[in-house]
């Protein structure tokens, strides 16, 4: 019997483990459902066991576990880390879901559940894969360790300290993930880096106190003005950061890459309408594809200063305060920026004014996948014979911590390979997976776990 | 008897008036008091009565009255309007009060008490100064009218509907106003000059709603930086305005202004470190002096978009606000500078940003005496002969919106004749008055007059 004859003739068992799984409130925002995001890990950790899996075990991390389970009977071959979640978003405003979110429901070959989507269903699906190809062949390509986790949804508060004591058991070449996305139903995708974060509040103060506008306006420097223009000072009015230094570690975009992000179809018009905007920004010499994917932008995600009531003030204020965060991109240090904004401020401070400059929190380092890893080269050639299509390699503004945490503890790539699509109501009421990627997915990884035995 | 012999021989009482004046609670900010200020209007007519003036009334204005009193027997000579308030501030914090507010004390040739240098004390004076003119001469050296008014410390609301509904009553060739102050005790001083006000809100917004800065940044325009952008465009670092036209109506400085607001004492060292400040600003071929006595300026009162909590919010905000006021000398308009500031806006609102700019109430229009005008000079001729001192021409950044009123409702100029110092404490607690001003004002305002009937 081939893995893909266990697949379907097991087919509906795994589609009944799965609304099994799904019917677990596995919560994990709510600590009222701890207990409900252990039986989840109880259950996986059964699960990786029937698969065949070995050493399986629910590891403490001081938070909700982590389950872990292995097969490493191949020594000359590589070993791949295989990660998703097994907790779930809450569930509000209730109301609007039109089933209860925790008593799955199929209709229109899609199963209706809170987590079936994100992120229950896709981490499914490797574990069926392993256990095809185990029950068929009696064997894996190469070498599996599974980590999956149960505090996703609340950030994985543990999980960094948890990484870097576990740097033994978690040893591996390659992080595939089971958490994330394709573009779109017959157009499958790779996402390649996720952009870093760095971020600073800047505190401006001129006189003691506030001041009468009238009598001191004029002579008394203003903190308003001075931090207004210490933030024009800093960005053009298209985007393109005046930081000296900023760009110093960005790595170049090849025509290669330009080419890959200008073959994601991007509609500006629709794009605009959608947000509201008349017009978009682009640094010179980029497309606005390209700013969004692939360069690092600086932000003001906050200023206040002064008088903001009704009316009329006429205060000379004393203080005022801006909050800025920039998106980086390989291969830009947080600290560094961090740095450099610093310096940036200490040499545009007007005279009279005090500027201060402080490192906000939630830094991230900038996470890129270089196109040619054998990793990517790998699910490349699987998502192109699974859909009969060139994937996009996408990129994303935002920042996928688990990501960076596996590269700096375990020298390792994520490569991430799942099956969520953009309308799957994901983190909202009415969430759903599609039955089709449930059975697709585990097909696409034995294809990938052998491709990747004969790297 | 000369008027000096009546004003020593009479000395005693005056005080004794004074005291009593000072012990009416007339706080006109309190509903609660409204009738303590209509008791202080009636004691003012009936002294007034007492000193030989003739159609003394009490006049309705809609809030707390006016009291008006007139002696016009010198047909050829010109005629001048007496102005001053006999509403005081309210007393709080009552407990900084080392006398009850309102129970007058006398120590060390000083009057303790609410209202004792604003405006009671100053007000008073000349009252005392056309009685001893009128029992000692029996007739005044021109004619005199009194305008008293019970709401001053209230920003005078009704005062500019009944100033443009009296204007036969009130006629008159110029305007002398018991509210002020000198100086300093051997320093006479003449205020030339109020600035005007004019001021804005502009409200900038880009998309619908607030985004994500990673998914949007770097293609979506973000408010905040549009408005920095606005602001900065708006005044240079030095605090020359950048907004078109802004200067095209002020009146030029003369060498002889300069030097006039030169030779007023200013220690910028000890100015800077009275308010906190290690620098000050001055619009480019301007003195900081110059800059705050006689140039109009632009601040900026307050701003505020996107977050302004604890720690860090990635938000690419919808929308940023900020206030904007400027002080304004002769002869800019505040209607044409509201214009010339939304064009401004309009002119430099980036793509995709929309901006709107409201007009903020409470305009004035900047006020400026000619330094050669009669009245002028004829107050100057008497603090010079009374102080053996060059006086100071003076000018302040605020706004007395009474100076204005007379000017555009009665065409006449407003000369300040008022014997306040900076350390009376007034609108604070243990306000006080010199008495030797009380003494010495009465006799300054009797060689006024004299003086102002000879021109």
């Amino acid at each position: 019997m081939t893995w893909e004859t266990y697949l379907v003739e097991h087919q509906s068992r795994h589609q009944d483990e799965l609304l099994h799984f799904l019917s677990i409130p596995s919560i994990s925002s709510l600590p009222s459902h701890a207990g409900e995001v252990q039986r989840a890990a109880q259950w996986v950790a059964e699960r990786l066991t029937a698969a065949g899996l070995e050493q399986v075990q629910i590891l403490p991390t001081g938070g909700h576990p982590v389950v872990y389970g292995e097969w490493l009977h191949a020594p000359d071959k590589p070993t791949v880390l295989i990660y998703g979640h097994f907790d779930t978003q809450p569930v509000d405003p209730l109301e609007l879901w039109d089933h209860p979110p925790f008593e799955p429901t199929i209709r229109d070959d899609r199963v209706y559940a809170r987590g079936a989507s994100d992120d229950k269903g896709n981490m499914l699906t490797p574990i069926l894969a392993v256990e095809a190809l185990l029950k068929s062949e009696g064997r894996l390509p190469l070498n599996v360790k599974f980590f999956l986790e149960g505090q996703e949804e609340i950030g994985s508060p543990q999980l960094p300290a948890f990484i870097a004591s576990q740097r033994d058991l978690l040893k591996c070449d390659l992080v595939l993930s089971a958490d994330g996305a394709q573009y779109g139903e017959d157009q499958p995708s790779l996402l390649l880096a996720c952009k870093g974060l760095a971020g600073v509040q800047i505190d401006v103060r001129g006189a003691k106190g506030d001041l009468h506008s009238g009598a001191y306006g004029g002579a008394v420097p203003n903190p308003i003005h001075a931090l207004t223009a210490l933030l024009t000072s800093m960005r053009s009015p298209e985007g393109k950061i005046l930081v000296e230094g900023f760009y110093d570690s960005v790595l170049p975009l090849s025509a290669a890459d330009r080419a890959a992000i200008a073959a994601i179809p991007f509609d500006a018009q629709s794009y605009q309408e959608r947000i509201g905007v008349t017009a978009l920004l682009a640094e010179p010499g980029y497309t606005s594809q390209e700013h969004l994917a692939a360069r690092p932008t600086l932000e003001i995600n906050g200023i206040w200063g002064g008088f903001q009531g009704e009316g009329v003030k006429t205060v000379l204020p004393a203080e005022a305060h801006a909050k800025i965060t920039c998106r980086l991109v390989a291969n830009q240090e947080p600290a560094t920026i961090v740095e450099l904004l610093t310096r940036h401020v200490e040499k545009h401070t007007p005279p009279g004014i005090q500027a201060t400059v402080r490192p906000l929190p939630g830094t991230a380092r900038p996470y890129l996948v270089p196109t040619d890893h054998w990793g990517n080269q790998a699910a490349a050639e699987v998502l192109r014979e699974i859909y009969g299509k060139e994937p996009y390699s996408t990129r994303t503004g935002g920042s996928i911590p688990v990501c960076e945490l596996f590269l700096t503890h375990l020298g390792a790539y994520t490569i991430g390979f799942a099956w969520g699509l953009m309308d799957e109501q994901v983190h909202a009421p009415n969430e759903f997976f599609r039955l089709s990627s449930f059975r697709r997915a585990p097909i696409a990884y034995c294809k990938l776990l052998h491709r990747l035995g004969e790297k």
